[in-house]
Order: C-alpha cells, then sequence, then structure tokens
C-alpha cells in the first residue's frame, strides 16, 4: 500500500496553509470544497506524499465534530488501494470495522472510505482509491 | 522534505502489530527499543514511507503519558531533513517553537527533534537525519 495522504483538521485555513507552507517549503497546489464531506480542502505535496489540510465549512460536519472534541491536529492517514471495494471486503473478513461498507466521492477526484478507529488503534484510516472514466459511483 | 514515517501511539505492542500487518499486508521488519525516549518501536514498510508504533517502557516516557492523556493514536509524523540543525534554526528563525533545540539520537539510526505543537495546529513534528559516520553526536 502507498500512503496517499496525512489529514490534518484545521481551525483557520487560511492560517494553516502559511505554517505548512514554511514548515514544508512548498505552496498549497490545491484547494477543493468537498461538499458531501461539509470541508474545505487544501493540499500541499512533499516528496513521497500529500498533506491535507481540512476545515470544516458545516458546523454539523465530521471535521467541526472532531475539532470540538479534540481540537486541532491529526485527524486522519490515507492508503491508496487498487481495488477499494475489494480491499473493504478484505479488511471485514479480517475483522476490521467499516465507517463505510461502500466507498463515497471525496476530495482530489477520488472514491473514499473510512475504517472504524476503535478497530485500528484509534487511528481513523481512510482508503481511497483514483475515480476511473468508467465508474458507475 | 520527505515523509520519512508516521508514529502510532500503542499500549500493547504484539497485538497493534498484528492490527497493522493484517492492515498493510506487510510484515513488521524490525523492532527496536530506545531507552532515551523510554519506548520500544516497531516499524512497517509500506511503498513511500514507514508506519512506526511506539510502545511505552517506561511509565514517564512521553509515549506514556500522551497515552494517559489522549489515548492510543497517532503521535507525530516525521519529515526527513538534509541538515537537521541547519532546518531547526531555520524553523526557529521562522517562528517555530521547538521542543528540541539540539537533535537527539532516536530510533532507526538517525538525529532527531521535535517542533512543538503548538504552533503546528497541534501536530506533533519530528525532524530526522541519518547519522553519518563523522557525526560527533
Amino acid at each position: 500500500m502507498k500512503l496517499e495522504h496525512i489529514g490534518i483538521a484545521v481551525e483557520n485555513l487560511q492560517e494553516s496553509e502559511t505554517i505548512f507552507e514554511e514548515l514544508l517549503q512548498t505552496k498549497v497546489y490545491k484547494r477543493e470544497e468537498v461538499p458531501s464531506q461539509g470541508v474545505t480542502t487544501s493540499f500541499l505535496q512533499v516528496k513521497n506524499t500529500k498533506v491535507e489540510l481540512l476545515n470544516a465549512t458545516d458546523p454539523n460536519s465530521p471535521i467541526a465534530r472532531f475539532i470540538d472534541k479534540r481540537g486541532e491536529g491529526m485527524h486522519h492517514i490515507a492508503f491508496e488501494v487498487d481495488n477499494i471495494v475489494d480491499e473493504l471486503q478484505r479488511l471485514k473478513a479480517a475483522g476490521f470495522k467499516l465507517i463505510n461498507e461502500t466507498p463515497a466521492i471525496g476530495a482530489d477526484h477520488k472514491k473514499v472510505a473510512f475504517l472504524h478507529p476503535r478497530s485500528t488503534n484509534r487511528v481513523l484510516i481512510e482508503l481511497c482509491q483514483d475515480i476511473q472514466d468508467d465508474d458507475d459511483i
């Protein structure tokens, strides 16, 4: 598997963009709103992976609730897989708890699904796969 | 910069090794005790980076205190840099708060230093650099 990105929940997107641009010495290359998740995301590319900043656009979104409960910080890590449907099936059979039984459309033109952190040492894991032209999702 | 690894704090190393081996479909390739940090670490390699599981060996270690306070989960992300001393100086001048003004010896034959999460949206950032034979650290 490949670590596709690290997701960080932030309260002020513009301030956090400045912080991570300075830290990582690279500019945000994309800002994208994901209405289905109630977030705006900003992406920074490092040599081998991406950093995704997540900012709630809706007070009831998962990111807003995460920040209310735990504050800003690391939110999830995302692994790219070849076939997300097969992978969800494999992990479910192996005893992992799924938040999403089937993939949804996420940021960055990807199908995404989350595993429940209670089966992964409280780490929220996202699986993702690029959307293909012939996908019926 | 390159994301060298993701660090995850766990309470039971053997159980977590099994979980992450199943999730990532790869075996732990190294277990290493780091007495200076009061932890045992286990490493898994994915395509483009590593996952480091951190298990406290000392109830007063930073990992034990982290778990007492926040529970298991994501602990830090580590970026590899070419010159850790220069990088610490650059970040300090840019206003980042440092936990370590000078690097210490960490796991995996590296010099390491941490930035304070209060200047990075509560994300604990490690910088690391491979130890060279002529290092006087």
